[in-house]
């Protein structure tokens, strides 16, 4: 009522008096001051402050694009993981707003927060991001990442245990009767940080030392299969196993092997990691550790609608469960 | 500027002065009059009115979801047609809000539309929804729609040339010397309608005869092609190819075929219908008729835009390419 009365020039005794239609104020005013009223009232309603409280279920979905490796929507993980994102978001009766931001340049994430049109914003990978990220949640925004939790972690994650996912694909090749295991992925990625600890961590258990030669740093493209595979045999090193970080990796490994006159899983086992909805199709099956999409939709809905109410939310990390198919052999 | 002078209560010049600097406006007055042209100018930004002007770049995206069939969020060529959409309306700047309606109830399609929160409305996939969507674009809803050209279409589609693909397909198949060509597809959706006149062309134009036996009746879903090689089985038909309606049907019936002992393609030669990602990387590498998805993302914005601002946008059929790998057979 005090910007109303500042803005029409009027005293806030005849805002009052014109908004109860005294007939102490004249019709012009009276007019101008209703209008006035709608106005600003009608900027409140559709800004951001009532947004949140549910007017306009809408959340944000940002899929960062990074230049450096060309990951981006047609990749068939992050394009499942928009698939349970967006059944999730359905479930609970949301819409979602998708944006693909430049990784390099994740402040325009809240872009749609700031300006009113989302509730909340769900961001699909952490990249390398991790305090920028920090800088976001430190402002209030209602914010869910899908990713790797790290030490001094102010925003909220939902990620696989990618650890535990990395041993358990390592120890099934390991059981399998494969002694030098090469690993496919980029490790300045924190999710894949953590399956090569895993990766280590399952190699040490069962006495054997990690060889630097064996480890291929290739990104989420699908050459970087055929790019490992190539590289291993320039570096003339013996392996008989790969454990790859996506499926898409392990597939593209599998056929550059083939094209080598290699046979999975009988002279080199592969594993991969993801359990995308064609690994079951391929050829062989792939064995891999699976990211349970529907689950992962769910997990990080529920966390940013809590925030959204003003509950805080944890993070949380969802189990990782190895598929055994064909392609890691059998023991 | 006559909203805000109405508005401050002062002249149309006091206004144009005061938003100028001008000296002759006290500083009071200025601050109103820039303050009240600055709210006024942001709901002129949110309202919906204006969004139809441009001014809040975002275009709904509607994937209809088939209780019957299940198709949904997770079928590769529906989530890669998401990246090409998704890709064009980056390229343009514009976001998208994306929703999943019943199939049965796509009245609910331009909700986000008449509400003001977007532009225009993409509908990803046809289903039999003709008479419903010819409603939608008679009441001025800019719409463009993926799918087959109808007779009698009032609403803007783009898609393949389903005709000429199917027929690519089935030449291809008897160009290899096969006589016994399966279809695996549900014809009640348009696109695979013309798909199947398009295999039918093609036998005829060879001198065979369609023999409805070794039509099978399979929905858009991965058992598709298990259950559709197991029908032919069961029916005890001979066959020697099997033009699948797309790559997801052709992998699981690859896999179906293989599992009873018979090569692909030397024993039945295959072709699917999309190119996916990861039809490359099947083994065999899948000969498939290529629908352009980054292309068809692109005219489908192009065409929506064109709507967004006024302009007439008629329908467009895409050229349709059959990329030859292994999986049909060479001749």
């Amino acid at each position: 009522m005090a910007d109303v009365a500042r803005l029409a020039g009027v005293s806030m005794a005849t805002v009052s008096r014109a908004l109860n239609n005294s007939p102490l104020v004249n019709a012009e005013t009276r007019q101008r001051v209703t209008e006035l009223a709608r106005t600003l009232s009608y900027r409140i309603n559709i800004g951001a402050q009532n947004l949140r409280l549910g007017q306009n279920r809408t959340v944000g979905v940002v899929m960062p694009f990074d230049e450096a490796t060309r990951q981006h929507l047609s990749d068939p993980f992050f394009l499942g993981m928009l698939g349970g994102v967006g059944g999730a978001l359905a479930e609970r009766g949301f819409d979602m707003l998708l944006s693909r931001v430049d990784a390099d340049a994740l402040d325009g994430t809240t872009q749609p927060y700031d300006s009113g049109r989302v509730n909340g914003v769900i961001l699909i990978g952490q990249w390398r991001c991790h305090d920028r990220l920090n800088a976001l949640a430190a402002r209030g925004v209602p914010l869910v990442v899908w990713g790797a939790q790290l030490p001094q972690q102010a925003y909220c994650t939902v990620g696989g245990d990618n650890v535990t996912g990395g041993e358990l694909a390592t120890r099934h090749l390991i059981g399998n009767g494969r002694r030098r295991v090469a690993f496919f992925g980029d490790i300045n990625l924190p999710e894949v940080a953590h399956r090569f600890r895993g990766y280590s961590n399952a190699l040490k258990a069962a006495g054997l030392d990690p060889d630097p030669l064996l480890r291929v740093s290739v990104p989420f493209v699908p050459h970087g299969g055929h790019d490992g595979v190539r590289e291993l045999l320039r570096r003339g090193v013996a392996f008989d196993a790969i454990f790859a970080c996506s499926d898409l990796l392990a597939m593209t490994a599998i056929n550059e092997l083939r094209a080598h006159g290699r046979v999975v899983p009988d002279d080199v086992a592969v594993v991969g990691y993801d359990d995308i909805e064609l690994a079951c199709h391929f050829h062989p099956p792939l064995t891999t550790v699976r990211q349970p999409l529907v689950d992962a939709g769910r997990a990080m809905v529920a966390r940013l609608l809590d925030q959204i109410d003003g509950r805080p939310a944890t993070s949380m990390q969802l189990p990782t469960q190895l598929i055994i198919r064909e392609s890691g052999g059998s023991a």
